[in-house]
């Protein structure tokens, strides 16, 4: 493996900012058609926005710096894994109003393919019990899924690593912060190889503060046609399903799979206990109809024990998609998952990791394979589906 | 008429940006001292706002793309036909947190000659039941006049038709838009003539949602000195006058009349029931109170069925202006005009026109001619001013 | 004295902004060491935010006309006068949702040196009853520190003043406006002299409406390591002491001196009633334990006639700091302090003057000298310090 190139677009402690930047094979001596390209994005909504394009020869995804370092646009091969959003973004953090409709103004902002929601807090939008600067217990509004990906990233590096198998790599530094607030730091490594078809997200969470803090982190993984259509199924090992709500119990008939698109569907919301392996390796995923096109994503559940499938099979105009979502906690109110020790505790200095990987599948082996996998989780241990929403998963 | 000669400015969906161009007579070979010239303003609250200034030789405005396709800053031969807001605009969106101040944080940016009011609520602020993600109906904030004139337009152009009267056209595109609210993309096309003293707006609004949606549109259109002055006139062909409320009722005696400018004059509202011709086009002019300098709008009240008269002669400190205000509603609260049957419902992928045209008149006989148009649609029919509050129109 | 050399870096009345400029001694044909940097940031949470950096060759410090031209970044000869925020700005207003946590949003962009607050209102976030469009009193919520802060300035120029002892000068003008609301225009006039370890704000705050209007400000100087430490003290003339509240009142034995970092401190703030000299002048001095390190503020009593201290003395990574806070007001709730007569009637028209300085001192005999200067303004006056919030200061 040779000597890494890499390159800082955006160190703010140092006033390095990088407005464009292109690496690609001759550039570095190498071989290949993989590329790297930052461009700042310029009118509309999205005027101020960072984004790295990362093309690995196979497959191609963006990092978006401005909104919290998620993931838009990713294909492979030419097949699409994201999802089209009713927002045509990216859309600068600048011009979402968290606060916005009860809170819900996280959405005015949404269309990545994978988007952490935290660090403080995600979720339901919510009241929650707060110390102030004075030291007083107050009601404050959390807004859903909290701040992070509307914060930008105040360092950016890409590197290329040489190598057999040459290594693309993009890490980040968000920081949610504020006096008397948390002060949460998110390190991340996003990576991935060269016609390799997966890309591999690295976090670490450090609590900056003095003293301990809470901490919410749940990976939003969103897809959209192909892989979700009429049939498509998620594939999960599972000691238990249950629904979130009355809505979701309606389908719980048919919670692991998919409609076509359906004007005016009410999303559907199941809570997983997950199966891994002996280390706490999992996987799940969701594959289309004729089983020979998927998106999987690997993860380890000792770090990420909660497991949220989101449907929401509207018409493609309003955003026709599913999220797999693997967090530290559910997607609930804040102070239901506190209550159910779902919220992470760090102590002063303390990180957290979490890491996922997404996996795209174009091949019936492929899919077939991934099945084999879960099945061998799933093997000896009983699936229970609940009919009807459960007592600690949700507030019943 | 030759080929138009058109440059897009802005295309997110094709990450296209200028960030300034100018096009004159010199460039395509024509006669005439028109310009259209981008500009993107750098500084100050209004840093990053695109500003397109159309000079037809006579009549020059701007358009402003980021704050929605609003039109500022107009004149026509050297009379000025806006108003001098407190707002030393323009201010960009980012800086307008729409929630201030009990939901009336748009008066923050609120400096444009004309500002379109919606597009899925406008008026004063107020609590409305909407539907959640979770398919609830949840009371929810709705913040004054609306979204629009806070989105930055994702696509925009400007066109050059060569003829007798040239024409110039500033094209754009905006939609407000977010996961589980409302999708509704305005397409604008404003245009105007060499030497003409007239600019028109055509607006189509379409739901892009998979399911109906309800639509609120009002054009805001403010002037000021030296058409506004005391003694100054508003003519409307009309069957009825009501005030908005208490305050307006002390002054339905001279509901039509302006005072001076007037320190702590408290705003008067009046709703209009206007007459159209036989396919529902009518006109409404302030007129100087010599009767030589005027303003006109032209509309079709077959779209716009709602005619407001916003007096707010304060101190020029604090904004001496008028709005003549049609609409698709009356800038009441939501729910009640839902009640009233003036909010637009739009099936999935409907389209709603609007059209208005702001024309300048500098003479006694051009102000003479537009008040016979307005006579001539007044004929025969009676006008009934209320003098109290009307129910239906306000909440009484 | 030569003539000024001046540059206008931002006007946007004139479309004048300039994206980065230097000016040194070789530029103008002058001695010394000093320099006047202008500079934009990009990237990050701080992208666009301009900074102007003087330096007289001794005292360094930035001004941010971004964020209405506070004072950033402040050393004497290497000596750090500011502190160590959580937040690692400066940010942008644009990412500042001041109605965030129940008013305290505007602690996300908190780590100048000298933060003015105000100009509406500043203090604790409450309700109050403001004016509405309609002329109706409602009540609305007032956020933390308010507007000033996060506005950007619209008028920013820079001055080279040669002579014996050359000046250098930032001024500036930020408007808190919008219609209906107030429109509040602060000019401030920022100098210090080559080699000088001082830099004074001379401010001016014009009520611009035709009516009356209120105005709330103080200027909020924090200060870190070196100079705060264990054992630290803050000396200023005083006839009265009083805690804010019962958490005050815990440590008013020891009020005026500091603790070391202390993980978990929960905030303590005093309020003061100043002694100055015949004119009002006055000044307070934070000195470190061995007395050889000092800043110094200084400024006229009559124009602020409150002194509060914030003591923060939390754990370095959540910011050890103290606040030297003379104000027009205390900051308690607008309501509380309109009560007792503490917020500013401005006519319409109306200028309201205050100035301040910073020293930085560095030796025993400065020190020991400004300590002089105190004992003289307090001789002869009791100093009464009260173990228990005082009405009229406190809402008891």
């Amino acid at each position: 493996m040779g000597k890494a190139h890499v390159k800082v677009l955006t160190d703010t402690s140092k006033r390095v900012w990088v407005e464009s930047y292109e690496i690609g094979p001759k550039d570095v001596g190498m071989a290949g058609t993989w590329h790297i390209r930052k461009t700042t994005l310029r009118g509309g909504p999205g005027d101020g926005v960072d984004l790295i394009e990362v093309n690995n020869g196979a497959l191609v995804f963006s990092v978006l710096p401005t909104r919290g370092m998620g993931i838009w646009n990713v294909s492979y091969k030419g097949m699409v894994l994201g999802w089209q959003s009713p927002v045509r973004g990216p859309v600068h953090p600048s011009l979402v109003n968290a606060l916005e409709r009860g809170g819900l103004g996280w959405l005015r902002g949404f269309d990545e393919t994978i988007v952490r929601c935290g660090l403080e807090s995600n979720g339901a939008p919510c009241r929650d019990v707060l110390t102030n600067n004075m030291g007083q217990r107050v009601e404050m509004d959390l807004t859903l899924h909290g701040k992070i990906a509307n914060t930008p990233a105040n360092r950016v590096e890409v590197q290329v690593v040489p190598g057999v198998a040459p290594q693309f790599v993009v890490t980040g530094q968000v920081c949610e912060t504020g006096l008397f607030l948390s002060q949460l730091r998110l390190t991340t490594r996003i990576s991935t190889r060269a016609g390799s078809n997966a890309v591999t997200i690295e976090d670490e969470v450090t609590n900056m503060k003095g003293v301990p803090s809470e901490m919410e982190l749940l990976y939003h993984c969103n897809f959209g046609p192909p892989v979700l259509e009429k049939g498509a199924r998620l594939e999960v090992p599972a000691r238990m399903v249950a629904p979130r709500d009355a809505r979701a119990a309606e389908g719980i008939g048919s919670f692991d799979t998919y409609l076509g698109s359906t004007a005016g569907y009410v999303e559907q919301c199941y809570w997983y206990e997950t199966i891994g392996d002996k280390d706490g390796n999992t996987l799940a995923m969701l594959r289309n109809a004729a089983a020979n096109k998927a998106v999987v994503i690997r993860y380890n559940r000792n770090a990420l024990p909660c497991f949220t499938q989101w449907k929401n099979t509207a018409s493609e105009d309003d955003g026709y998609v599913t999220g797999l979502e693997p967090g530290v906690n559910f997607p609930n109110p804040r102070p239901f998952e506190r209550a159910n020790k779902r919220v992470v505790q760090l102590a002063p200095g303390a990180r957290y990791k979490a890491a996922i990987t997404l996996e795209a599948l174009d091949t019936k082996a492929a899919v077939a394979k991934a099945q084999a996998e879960i099945a061998a989780l799933q093997a000896g241990a009983e699936r229970v589906v609940h009919a009807k929403p459960v007592a600690g998963y949700s507030d019943v």
